[in-house]
């Protein structure tokens, strides 16, 4: 077999032409979770997966997989999604799936043979929606929770439960996922490294915080007969921002929305409902930084505080990190560990497999936008790791 | 003529048959402006000063004039409104009107003659109400600004400019114009007193801030590469807390708006608006708070502030005041001078007379809501002060 790299005009056609099946009316790219343009964009996954001659299968909720290889062996899988946000960018989701298609290809051309089955997803309703965000992966994983109210959301999406029941997979299915995917941050960026090796997948703790004060009138009310819940609020979130600055790890802390009332000129606010949301790789850290919060907040103001998410850290698998690292190496790639702050289907991929994710650079670290923007020089070297990774897991595999 | 004194039971009855004309399935006491509840106790006052032979007048839209004495000679005016907010209080408004139909019954009963003629006013639209606030008093005053987008409006009520043209007065109608109101906040219950004289009526200095920052993931953006709108909005929020307090005078500040963008928990602020509020008596002052906030906000955030209101403050004659003192005083009943922070019709009245108010205490400072609360002693030591105002008044303008 001789030395295998991705065609990045190629991959480039294709990233093209799924960022083409986006709504025309948006700025962008609009693939909407379970839209007539993520349909759309998945049919035309399948028709390229069946160029391929891979095994193509759609699921009842609209998952598609191309398999290359035997269908009852474990598979090496990998990819991600096509959904986006409305008025997203071109690189979140689709990326890793036609990252993912350019390595069949190139394992293809390159003379490969399927000796561990190779398996690409492209995942359904993977941002946020109604069904919640990594909704396909979730359902493959098995960590839907079906409830009456659920079924009616489903029923919006002319899902049944027996369709999220029909789409679960089995840990026999997978040696292991990998998935490629922008970083969503400007870490590499600032560090200047091509690929970032993801240790975990961050814990998320969301804390709904409402401060009390007296609602009054703002002319009638002089300044030491006030009770101002806004004031109150814009100390916790002083507070919040110091504590995560303070921990000097890789613990993020965002007072990400709030509301007060009554929300009038001239009246003194007299509640503001806050969201605090915590995201860290230890859970012990995240829980640290919730306590010392509650301390603040009861020392100091009238706040009730409760906890709405609580999601905990997934650290992934260091034989996989390995296999990256040293795909980066034999590349010559700069590259650096990090967790990921955001969620991704990997995330559910846990639940059935050793999961591995490798990120690439986002230009000034936005995303979810249509200024979403990463290289074709970085993609060709996160690509040409993904692929180089592979191929060690396929020797990995090849000798269980 | 005797010594005069209000008949409580009677004012009592009288208020509560005006609150007893509130909106049935709202709590508390619903009179919009311009409703059919509005209009209700309109009527109802007009027949107790039919009652009372007073000459009554309704211009076109809707304020009520009950006079006792000469049609063409200026009049001691007092007065308030009869229109609440939206599950407002007892006592806002009507009490003023309700007072000064008792002092008119007891110089009645007490065989006084109108030797300058006494004037009853129960203005329209007095709270925040599409027209804008003390609607009807600006339109006596001749303070309202036509426009084709106000006759619009004023459409929506069925109104015409014509009827607010019709509804003017003339200074030569007013020797003076006597409010009494709750004072809607807790100063006088603080220091307990039962009589507040207002010095001047609040100037209103309204900011519209908009905070820049950048809106990035929550879970990939490292704090230290973080531009949080809200973080920088919380540090204004407090600056301008800081600089009313610091100033130690009857100034006040209030951020009682404010909204975020895009206002996700997942995402770092990208945007925070904010409403600043200025008030207080000297615009040399409240422009020096201006300045104070514009120069932090300059040093230390990212942010456009451009002016909303700009309403200076009016003093009100000394000459007036003193007759309230000189009432006070007669009637052995405590009092303080102080600014009045809210606007009131008073306020309009400023334009054509001499303008005096007097102030009676508000548990807790609340108002506007269905717990606002005066005692019936506080109630009574206030009318009785207006009544030897009145009375003082008449010993004033009947030398003229």
């Amino acid at each position: 077999m001789k030395t295998t790299r991705i065609n990045l005009e190629r991959l480039k056609k294709n990233l093209l032409e799924v960022g083409a099946v986006a709504n025309a009316g948006s700025e962008g790219y609009t693939r909407l979770a379970y839209s007539p343009e993520e349909k759309q964009a998945l049919n035309w996954l399948q028709e390229k997966m069946k160029a391929l001659s891979l095994t193509v299968r759609q699921d009842r909720l609209g998952n598609v997989t191309g398999r290359w290889g035997e269908a009852d062996k474990p598979a090496i899988a990998f990819g991600s999604h096509l959904d986006t946000v409305p008025s997203g960018g071109l690189y979140d989701g689709a990326l890793g799936v036609i990252a993912g298609l350019e390595c069949l290809e190139a394992l293809k051309e390159a003379g490969a043979l399927p000796d561990v089955p190779l398996e690409l997803t492209a995942f359904v309703g993977e941002e946020a929606n109604l069904l919640g965000g990594t909704f396909g992966s979730r359902a493959i994983a098995g960590l839907v929770k079906g409830s009456e109210d659920f079924e009616n959301k489903l029923r919006q999406h002319e899902f049944t439960w027996e369709d999220v029941q029909s789409a679960g997979r089995s840990k026999d299915d997978y040696h292991c996922y990998l998935e490629l995917h922008i970083e969503q941050g400007a870490l590499l960026e600032t560090n200047q490294k091509q690929i970032g090796i993801v240790t975990a997948i961050a814990g998320i703790l969301r804390l709904v915080v409402a401060v009390a004060g007296r609602a009054s009138h703002s002319g009638t009310t002089p300044m030491h007969l006030r009770q101002d819940a806004l004031l109150d609020a814009s100390r916790l979130i002083q507070e919040v921002n110091r504590l995560a600055v303070a921990a000097n790890s890789d613990i993020v802390a965002t007072v990400g929305e709030i509301a007060i009332s009554p929300n009038l000129a001239n009246v003194v606010p007299g509640q503001a409902d806050l969201m605090i949301e915590i995201r860290g790789s230890s859970w012990a850290e995240m829980k640290g930084i919730e306590e010392q919060i509650r301390s603040w907040a009861n020392a100091n103001i009238d706040a009730s505080i409760s906890v709405a998410v609580e999601k905990h850290p997934m650290s992934l698998p260091a034989s996989i990190q390995a296999c990256i690292d040293e795909a980066c190496q034999k590349q010559g790639k700069s590259y650096q560990y990090m967790f990921s702050g955001a969620n991704h289907d990997a995330n559910s991929m846990t639940a059935l497999a050793d999961v591995g994710m490798i990120f690439v650079p986002s230009k000034d670290g936005v995303s979810h936008h249509p200024d979403e923007y990463t290289s074709w020089e970085d993609i060709e070297a996160g690509a040409n790791v993904m692929l180089e990774t592979l191929q060690l897991l396929i020797e990995k595999y090849r000798q269980v």
